[in-house]
């Protein structure tokens, strides 16, 4: 049996990727809906949440922005936006609903960010920040603009997930391991990390407050 | 009679684009105003909300930003937030007297933005999204910078009327209409959504907090 | 006795930029201090106050992102911000402390800032406002991430200080100064003009909020 991933490696990435954009979409309708946004209102969080991660990442390596160069994602952030949107209205959902697909999305925009960095040949330590921004990025301009402090400062293992993801792609890249065994190996360390630290409540040391 | 809209299409859009520049940085300081920030605080505010949507198109769509190209809108943004501080030190200004200057503005800004997308040539959704990053882009950032929650989440049709303008622009450029007369189109439908809907109390549907 | 700052200028203005590049992620990491984030959190905010400032404006003037270019910086804010959660947990440092580095760091970004404008031929009041984006920018980002009011819209002639030492040097280098003594004096201007303004009190009007 020959098991070759990377035939189908860039239609994989590009579904994941999409996914990604969607789950991060209903996330981000699920935060505003604590807030009095109107439905825009609340499309605008959306888009920020599922794009804004990745937007920063091209903008910062000068590529073309994911979204422009390719329609489909803000019609599935959208669409996934409206959908919540709808779903909610009708069914109550529990918010620890969402964190299971937010862990993928965070698992998928890690790899994706950090293989953009990469493919543009930029250092080793800016790819790996790439994949963390692009990870975290979208949850935190969610979070401003619902006037919050940002919730992946202090959750469980969230940015520290995809940081450790990110470090291990960029290590197996470089060690000569193929772009799809990799990727794999990395969004799984991302999933794990974060799923096993919100069952473990796990947490980084947090600084005291000085008095 | 030969009505040429499109001879000095050019210099009307400009025109336009400067005193819709000028609007905003006055709304920025009024808003502002709420806060204990100083003159340069208030200045940045103001430059923030007249420029912040036009710079973010301008980025995503790697345009040159249109005030480095044209300092212009940088000066007319900067006398306006001053003249307006200095006004609002001697009259009182009612808030709801930047209500009409500011759908203007909107709708100065949702044109300006869908052209300038057209012009490159992206597909119409980012078309339409550019329009209405471009109109209501700089209203967040300034209350973003101020502590608050975004006013055009929750506003009368706020981002809705850009966003049916900018909707009607892409749709009548497509139909063959000339640039001018979409634009004219476009900018009416912008300016009397909002007006009616200030006037009417029009909302979209609010989400309802989760208990 | 022939004393030459233009030979090391550029070894100078690196081994500035790399120090403001330093304070400043270790003033982001004593404002988050104040909140209850995590180690990642912090190096999160002390990478935004650190970078961000250089960040937009090489964004806005379309150059590679200065820390992209030259990982050097990333590593500096990294480490910077790393030593600085050590050392908070051991001793306590007082805010004051650190606002003769803030004001050294303010004044090396706004000179490096301004340089970097002026040197893609830039229009003045773009160089000038370049430099103010480089050396206020970081801080607004840090505080809006912290969900606080942007402290230098209101402190002692923060922007302003910056404001004037971007001005002199624009004024300088268009008078013929040489780039290295232009630098110095902006920088000295920004320095004496912050830290006077702390010890006496100096602040910009403040705008009256309408009862």
């Amino acid at each position: 049996m020959d098991i070759s991933i990377d035939i189908d490696i860039e239609t994989l990435i590009y579904g994941i990727a999409l996914a990604g954009v969607a789950v991060n979409a209903a996330a981000g309708v699920l935060e505003a809906g604590r807030k009095p946004f109107d439905l825009f209102g609340m499309v605008v969080v959306a888009l920020a949440a599922a794009l804004g991660g990745g937007s920063l990442r091209d903008v910062l390596l000068d590529r073309t922005v994911f979204w422009i160069a390719d329609q489909s994602y803000l019609i599935a952030a959208i669409v996934a936006g409206l959908a919540t949107f709808a779903l909610v209205r009708v069914v109550r959902l529990p918010a620890r609903l969402f964190l299971i697909p937010d862990a993928i999305g965070l698992a998928l925009f890690t790899v994706s960010g950090t293989q953009a960095a990469l493919a543009m040949e930029a250092p080793w330590l800016v790819a790996v920040l790439m994949g963390v921004i692009t990870g975290v990025f979208g949850g935190i301009v969610r979070d401003v603009l619902c006037n919050e402090v940002p919730l992946v400062f202090s959750s469980e293992l969230y940015a520290t997930a995809s940081f450790l993801g990110a470090l291990l792609l960029v290590g197996l890249v470089a060690w000569g391991v193929s772009a799809g065994w990799a990727a794999l190996a990395a969004g799984t360390l991302v999933l794990l990390v974060r799923l096993l630290a919100l069952r473990l409540r796990w947490r980084l040391p947090v600084f005291i407050a000085r008095p």
